[in-house]
This record gives structure tokens, sequence and C-alpha cells, in this order.
């Protein structure tokens, strides 16, 4: 089964496609938009980037990491905007999307949902059998929602949405 | 020429059509999905349902109310996530799309930025010459922001998005 890991934001949203299969890790990267575009068309082209991936790869589920704002997160609002366009582009294309908060995703992968930064990484490469850790973060991210997601999946969740 | 102005919202969001020539209103209703339904299917639900209106109605210009949070909003995420994704609905069919403030809102409408909510209501249904306050209020906001950017757009204005 092929699941397609999204680590959500405004400026750069990371991806990452797995083969659960073998573990393996089909292709990862990250979507990015030009900071003087306007928004609208920021976030239609973000529309657009995430129904290419959807028709490229054709995951069978997407696992998506969830928002959460502190108070003076200025960013808060174009993040949220444009995690409901990729959720609306994935779903055009499979019903199956889940989430998964910062916690879940390093409980899963380390066994420690405090674990720093480096910790998930190490594992995302470990995992999948990597040679180095996928750059930049954010598609490193995207891989630890997807690899979060195939262990999760395997016991009943209610992670579903 | 046909202004859709959009009030956002997660379990409600108004929308409203006038033509400004004569200044009259089109139409006006409310777009909503069921509390049960899973987030992601609420949400592609909500993009076909502005997919629709813009279809109906071919409006020329759509303006939208903009967000703003407070701390302690537990419903900022999935509102901004529904913003997100009736931009998109909207720029598919669209490029000229605008965004105002309340402030804005009810400055344009009563002269006032900080104008009590009946005040507002009060001017929709007299500058469209309507017999009664449009229902909901979710739908007679959307009427306030479509009003004030045919006010605004007369001027230069940046609030294009």
């Amino acid at each position: 089964m092929k699941i397609l890991g999204i680590d959500p934001g405004y400026n750069i949203i990371g991806y990452g496609v797995i083969e659960t299969d073998g573990c393996k890790v089909v292709d990862y990267g990250v979507i990015t938009t030009p900071k003087n575009m306007p928004i609208s068309k920021r976030l239609h082209t973000i529309y657009q980037a995430a129904c290419e991936l959807m028709e490229s790869f054709c995951p069978d589920e997407v696992a998506f990491e969830e928002l959460f704002f502190n108070t003076n997160n200025t960013t808060a609002i174009p993040v949220a905007e444009a995690r409901g366009v990729l959720i609306v582009a994935c779903k055009n294309y499979v019903d199956r999307l889940y989430e998964y908060t910062p916690l879940q995703i390093k409980q899963a992968l380390t066994g420690n949902g405090r674990a720093e930064k480096k910790q998930v990484q190490f594992m995302v490469k470990n995992i999948l059998g990597l040679s180095a850790t996928p750059k930049p973060d954010d598609a490193a991210d995207a891989l630890a929602v997807a690899l979060c997601h195939m262990q999760t999946n395997s016991v009943m969740s209610d992670n579903s949405m």
C-alpha cells in the first residue's frame, strides 16, 4: 500500500510517499510558493500542486500532521487555510485521510512523545534504510507522518478525518 | 457588475450576491455541513458548494471577510481551513478576490468601524431596499461584505488578495 504523508505549511509544505510493502521510500520533497504572490494565487498553486502529487503517486491513503497554534502565532491563519486546501485536493482522489498530532508521530517513531526533532529524523532515515536524513526538514517530517500512519494503521485507530 | 460576498465559517458559511448596477440583491443564503460528517468530507462539501455558487451566479468579483482569532478560540483552525477551501473554489472561476476586516465593513456601511451588528444589518436592508433584514445573520453578513466591496472598489484599494 502507498501512503502519502503531508507536513502542512504555507511557505513550505513537506510531502513524502512510502510503500508499506518493504517499507520503502517512493519520493519526497516540498511544495513552495513565492512570497510575493497574492494569497489567493498561492493557495490555488498549493491546490494544483497537491492534485499533481495525487495523480503522480496514486497513494491509497493520506496522513496529515495536525495543527496546534500558540497565541501570537501570526501565521496560524494562512497555514490552516493551506491545510484545508490540501485536504480537499487529496479528498478529490481518495477517501481515506488521517491526521496525527506531533506527539503521536514522535511516539510512533521513537517511543517517546517528547523526542527531539533530530531523534525523529534519525528514525525516519533508519526505518526507510536511507543513507542520509531527507532534506529539507519539512520533507523528513512528512515521511515521519506517513511512517506514523503505517504503524498506527495496523491497529484500530480513530485518526481518520 | 456582480459581486459575491462571503462570510467564512465552518458550521455555517454565509453568501450574498449583489448586482452593483442598481444596487440590487441577486441571492443570499448559507452553506452548511452536518456536524457528524468527517472533517475532510465537510471541507470537500464546502468546496463543491462554493463551486456551484460560482457556476450559478458567475460573479465578476468575490469579497471575503478577514479572520481574526482570539486566544482560546478552538474553532480557529477549522474555520481557517474552510476559508482556504472557499478561496481556492472561487479562484477557479475568477481572479479578482478581495478581503475586508470587520472594521472596514462596519466603517463602509455605517461610517463607524465599531458599529453594532444590528446597525450593520439595518444598513444592509436599507441599501438593498429589502423589506426585512436577510436571515440568517451569516447571509446578512455576507451581503455586508459584498456592499463594502462595492463601495471600496470605487476608489483605489489594496484589499485584493
